[in-house]
């Protein structure tokens, strides 16, 4: 099978699993553990945090930064199409008690000036604003690339105003490997960031949560509550730090394979590719193609390919460590008798 | 002082002070106020429900709709501009828990549409789409009224995906008699009805929040979490039950004042009436008379009249109980005079 | 019927009504209401606190107590028997996402050594404490005073901690009147104060909440959140003021009432009365009359006489502003008939 | 270092090692881990229940249970000095929003008379009491064993009051293994069970939470919405799989082990053993030796021996799979040095 639904489905590498096998650990719970340490400390230096923290998944470490930067009662602001607000079976408001408040952006980023409006005024009738979300990239506007410069405005109308941001950073090393820009620079222009060691990077278990050090003090005992505060953890630790230190670069691969994959669909036709491919994710229209998107996605899977539904007319695409070349080349092979 | 600022300043007459003097009491906790037990029953007769509760106000009435029909981690579907959305401070997810998902309408009223494709599927991903607000009339919207032909077509919606319905409506007195419809009707398409006494009514303090015995039953213990649950309200419910069985009819005056105003303030130069003025609140844009928002609020004190803002170029006038033609004739002098 | 269930069922006095009739009002969602403000100013003086806010009912004291002070995941000591923890259906827990911490204390009071020890150290596993409640008089001990060498010595440990103490003070006129300490005294070892105007002072409706101004600022959008931002709640704020004035002293008639109610009682074969008698509340064991708690009751409603049953043996009768000297020497006649 | 700290501390063992470098993955978000799925399929077939789910942690599979289960302003009913409500950080009021009603117990079990009276009738005041915690063995009393007729009898009430039964399990296997009744039998008298895999059982990260398909369908979105939603979680799995088939009959050792190093404490002169050493837990009071309980842990640390503190005059010893009998006898020798 081609496993083209998410690049969460990668199978961890022979590196990974050595890491797994030798690793040295300890009771993370007492701080102990020397390979979660390593990896804290190894990506708290690359995002020029003071601190970061081991979580389990990319939703642990949104729920978190909104219960630690957040009270109940609050209001967040973040992008329409967010994870956060469309994934996440809406924990920030099960578990922080805050509200959120979408706004539609272009292709993923919120207009600066959208944001600063949205910004409660000190009024009895409305909660207060403490927290702004972006999303880099973006997921559901297919793996968009969020301006730099866009960020830089945002943070810095949430400075003027005391309000911290938090990146859902889960794809910002694909963001950074497609822009040139480092995950550091991106990070500049937010108070705390959270990136998944277990997407393009191909760790099987894992995200990091990053911040100054008296935001991750806190951040841990709501870790702690959600139960996330594990024992010998360097088992999967060991995996994630693989993930961070030698599978950067070979995202660069999945961008390829993507924009070949989106170019030969466009090709097709009856097919119509959404999203401008920056990075690992495609979508496709298949409305012309006479299949409704669930047929569509038999018709693949009767030819040993997966994707993924994305809404009614569409089908998402997303290239990851375990896609060849070959992979690629046999998915429009197959595509193409489909549509003929 | 001519207080336009909104229906809420309304001082209660004198037959609702008698009422309040004279009211039959007892311990409501007990269930034995007559006097609140009355009300209870009056309005659910109205509204054609089996049950209602008073409740202190509107806000509660609405929390307790949330807190009675959905759990923590669930989704609300409602009006991008509907009170509970904006003016609330984020109380929905404060106490209940839930996660507003807010669809922007026309004048008030969400396409029953878009309605439709924002319920959630059943995905581990997302939460459960448990509850629908309705608003009407429409305060952000101008004091819209929502057409019931587009209640109807939400309700048949939600029956179909098995979602009760609760109306916000704190001034659907007004809508009623503007369109001719009765509350009944309207509280047709509506599983849970809440409305205020305390807004066009006139009444000093308190709104009903109405549904099915069981809805009220459990609803009753939210209201005693909350701090609603009183002793000898009959003080209270007693001018209550004068604004719902005597004031209903006189909103004609409102909503004809309302027009005269905004007709007159539609003649003067540099003023744009914004909204369609169908009840009781005029939205006028005072961007080019020179004057900011502030200024022009300042002016109209200086000259007797207050009114509030509306967004950065508007301002709002609501008419009301308090209110007489002269007042409205002389507002629109005064107004002419600062406008020159 | 001689009511002695509560002092929750008096009703409003003449001068109440009066009051109510006469209130002059404003919109207190905008601080117009010269009635409330007067209030609120009283209570803040009589307690010499800086700020005061008049609220429904003393459940939403307390509950705003809990949202203004803690935040979720915070642990707060109270006794075991604290109204707060038996009789506010778990709103702490539900609406401010606190952990009440029971203490078994000696006729309400906890010994101070217990508190302290009960207060978290800074632990990973370990919620912070942010409160502790205290209630005097302690309505399940019978309407015992907690002396104030007690509360003194709770609050020096408070301070050295830094955590706040809240008073729930429902009764707290009870015992300055049966101390003769002042509640202003009493107030000292708090930061913030609840007392009813509802109970033994007659007021309908009404609690106020008291403390610094910075306290009363945040506790005003809780208020909001709940639902008791009220309109022109003079109507009720009037009678309240009343009962606040005029009716403190005579709680010295309630609670002579008690006593010889206890008395007699006392001298009743088969009656035991179970609690020191020192403010307004008895509870007398029935075990040995042959009738259960529901059967004496009965016997006691078919003789024009109300009670409240007290766990499985006993009963509680409550003296309070309708209850004359007339009342106690029926009663007592009464209970010899029904034992005899 | 000889670590007595915690059955927490164990590194894993080879065969764990080789079977996280050799599981078999999937994307266990998708339902397609392998490991995973025969894990929890062993897991549920073990206790007997329908289904079980991998958690990250006891408290994680614990706080399941209450979001599950209830609703906020519900109560749980559970032992005072539960592992849920001592050191779970408050999570069960601040995440499932949960009143816990805390019974003082004997060594670890809750008197069921207790328990029934502590059940909530219906009534506006109270919450409804939605969940009976055990927990077996019981940590804080020493790794007692709660006898089964014990829990026989509270899940009888449980029944009759149509109230689930949650027992956190964390150390369920010692229970077994020392009792010589199984797991099996034990979960029978239960709706829910958590048991870790990572304390006595050795393995690095996880527990698992038991009960009925329903039950397990709805927790599985609330683990997704605390972030519990893992990707190829085999890697821990798998280890976790080896603890639960290769580890428990060893627990035999642990408790050997402890009750030779209990009965070599109890003869060394000025320690006292505090309790009954029925599994792996052993808590000695120090107070006669001089030392305080920071300098005695002190003193043992400089000699290669690591212990915890439990209250002010106590230390803890729990046996584990990383400590031998050589380890155990040089104890009782470095012991006996310092009391000297």
């Amino acid at each position: 099978m081609i496993d083209l639904r998410s690049d969460t489905v990668t199978k961890p590498s022979k590196a990974m699993r050595k890491a797994a096998y030798e690793a040295e650990v300890g009771d993370d719970v007492y701080g102990e553990d020397a390979t979660v340490n390593k990896l804290e400390e190894t990506a708290a230096e690359i995002l020029g945090k003071e601190s970061a923290l081991f979580v389990t998944s990319g939703t642990q470490g949104n729920q978190i930064a909104a219960l630690t930067h957040c009270k109940p009662g609050d209001e967040v602001i973040l992008e329409a199409n967010a994870h956060i607000f469309l994934y996440e079976a809406a924990a920030f408001s099960a578990l922080a008690g805050v509200q959120s408040n979408p706004i539609q952006g272009t292709r993923g980023a919120m207009n600066p000036k959208d944001v600063e409006t949205t910004i409660r005024k000190d009024d009895i009738h409305f909660p207060d604003t403490t927290l702004i979300c972006l999303e880099n990239t973006h997921n559901k506007a297919g793996g968009a690339i969020v301006p730099l410069e866009n960020m830089r405005e945002i943070y810095s109308i949430a400075n003027r105003n005391n309000i911290p941001v938090h990146l859902d950073g889960a794809r910002l090393f694909n963001a950074s490997v497609a822009s040139g820009i480092s995950v550091r620079t991106y990070a500049k222009y937010t108070d705390t960031v959270q990136f998944c060691l277990s997407k393009g990077l191909g760790a099987p278990v894992g995200s990091i949560i990053a911040g100054d050090r008296q935001f991750i003090a806190k951040a841990k005992k709501w870790r702690k509550r959600l139960g996330g505060g594990l024992r010998q953890a360097g088992i999967i630790a060991g995996p994630g730090l693989v993930a961070l230190t030698e599978n950067v670069e070979r995202l660069v691969e999945d961008h390829d394979f993507a924009k070949k994959l989106a170019n030969g669909l466009a090709n097709i036709d009856k097919l119509q590719v959404e999203n401008k491919v920056e990075t690992n994710i495609i979508l496709v229209n298949v409305k012309n193609t006479g299949y409704s998107v669930n047929q569509f996605l038999e018709e693949l899977k009767s030819r040993g390919i997966l994707a993924g539904a994305y809404g009614t007319n569409s089908i998402r695409f997303v290239t990851n460590y375990d896609v060849t070349k070959e992979d690629i080349e046999k998915t429009l092979v197959r595509i193409q008798e489909i549509v003929s």
